[in-house]
């Protein structure tokens, strides 16, 4: 049982702490129902005033934040909140928050990438099978009947014992990892740094690891540093046969860059959860086998929603008692 | 490189060691070509005679005989075969063989499974993950232009953490279960013994183990003791929220019940390889987004065909040397 539901309220409303809830209009998440006993919540989207007038009015002492999937957290929202210390980011990416201005201000932040990490991780190992053995193909090829007429479909290839490059070592790298060893992949892994607890190998920059791998498996955060960190030399450097898959944010990649690849047969497939401007997503890509799109849901299953609850409650719970929080993203 | 090219060949044709090739006219396996140097081949479906008459004629001293993919092998072929010691499947299942015969004239039998293990594993846990998931749903998805306009498609559910029981511990579910513990998954198996040196749970019958499932894999060999070994009974105990995924043979689940079962949401989906009327699949299922379909490639990459090429080689190689086979199938 979720610990929220343990947690007997006493308290009137006023006693509570306040919570500042950040979303589009169109996010209506379940934490705010989870929410609502604990926490005084003040949300500007429920108001009929606008979002900065309410925030003027009604936000400057609040001292917490929490920010609803990727609803944009810009650096005038946050000059509103002069006495803003912790901002709970329900989403594993934080590239809608200006870090640089969270940074500035010594604003903590917490993410969901540890709620998120064991889904996201399955999700990118079922986009590389999937490349590899062409599952969805072979799915759509027996619904459009074809299997008593053309007998057969294009023959994948293996998967295990390739050479698996992971971009970006946090938790759901790491998982990404553990999972295809077991497969027999080799792993080797670029992030900011090397890991010293960490059995694989490291690559200080992505056009080695690239060189060096059968497939390349991008689970960093999108930030300045990262933006289109797969260009044209690391899709050369990857190769006619190499394997691209992105479970992080669709900008980690050129994505016009991507499609000429793999129109043109340069690279050998792409298992794509993101893209640089969703919900579009490029339209050569709807004829091609080698591909295999999903709608930005490599988190999305019920359990990690009900994991990603708990966290938002306990490092809620945990600031207001001076307790240590979990999930701490390091800006930088 | 494989060990066939390293073999050079100086005997006559008239020197080499009498093989049958086994096989419908339809399938032209590479085979040939790479057995040619080292076998004197006997193809009856290259010859203008009825297949009996040029067994009658030809076969009566061979020893060896392989049996390219499913071509069935009668009493009625193997009584025209009476010096016959050795059968070398170029497949996983025997099915297609006719096992009470070769039991009782004590031929050996030797199939590919060692060579196929990996790739059918693999493909089981594509399966198992693609249900849970939804990666071929969510693919058909954004390749039909839904995103923009449904913003969203069916939740999955976590595939990590669930109880996985493997039915047929052979060389392919020892692999499934390595692959699925790294994912979290607690695993357990039934097969005809107990096998000590495994670390999975063992389950005496097959009812009890969908009990304590979440999802059930289907790796066994199928005979008559295994003939729709799932029937309704099973899927009862699997339960509504339960997963089936099937890599072994068709028939193995009475299929006609599994698709009610599916129908009704009496179970909560199914990854299927394999059918019990290949390549008929009910149609039914075509519109179910719990369910994916493949036609029968599991073990199909290239890399599992150049190993089974070996296997063929190395085992024929061995037979005629005295020397030990590999892969060898125990017909109970």
């Amino acid at each position: 049982m979720a610990s929220y539901a343990n947690q007997e309220c006493f308290q009137s409303n006023d006693d509570l702490p306040i919570v500042l809830l950040h979303r589009l209009p169109s996010f209506n998440s379940p934490l705010k129902d989870i929410l609502q006993p604990h926490f005084h919540l003040l949300d500007p989207a429920d108001s009929p005033e606008p979002a900065s007038s309410f925030l003027s009015c009604h936000a400057k002492s609040v001292r917490a934040l929490i920010c609803i999937y990727n609803t944009p957290l810009s650096a005038e929202t946050l000059n509103l909140l002069p006495s803003l210390e912790l901002i709970v980011a329900a989403s594993a990416g934080v590239d809608h928050i200006d870090l640089e201005e969270c940074r500035c201000r010594g604003i903590i932040m917490t993410n969901a990438s540890t709620a998120f990490a064991e889904d996201a991780a399955d999700h990118a190992v079922a986009l590389l099978i999937d490349v590899c053995r062409r599952i969805s193909t072979a799915d759509r090829f027996v619904r459009a009947g074809l299997w008593p007429v053309k007998r057969d479909c294009s023959l994948g290839f293996k998967m295990g014992r390739k050479r698996v490059g992971i971009v970006g070592l946090g938790r759901i790298g790491f998982e990404v990892g553990k999972r295809l060893e077991a497969f027999g992949c080799s792993i080797a892994y670029n992030s900011r740094k090397k890991k010293p607890s960490v059995p694989f190998s490291y690559h200080a920059n992505v056009l080695d690891l690239a060189e060096d791998s059968d497939a390349l498996i991008l689970c960093c955060s999108l930030t300045e540093q990262t933006h289109h960190i797969i260009n044209k030399d690391v899709l050369e450097a990857l190769g006619k046969e190499g394997v691209i898959i992105n479970v992080g944010r669709g900008a980690l990649i050129d994505e016009k860059v991507l499609v000429q690849f793999l129109l043109r047969g340069d690279i050998g497939g792409a298992g794509l959860d993101v893209f640089e401007n969703e919900p579009d997503v490029p339209r050569e890509l709807f004829e091609l086998d080698n591909v295999v799109l999903s709608p930005h849901r490599a988190i999305f299953t019920s359990e990690s929603l009900e994991a990603l609850h708990e966290l938002v409650f306990t490092n809620l719970k945990a600031f207001f008692s001076n307790k240590p929080l979990q999930s701490v993203f390091q800006i930088e």
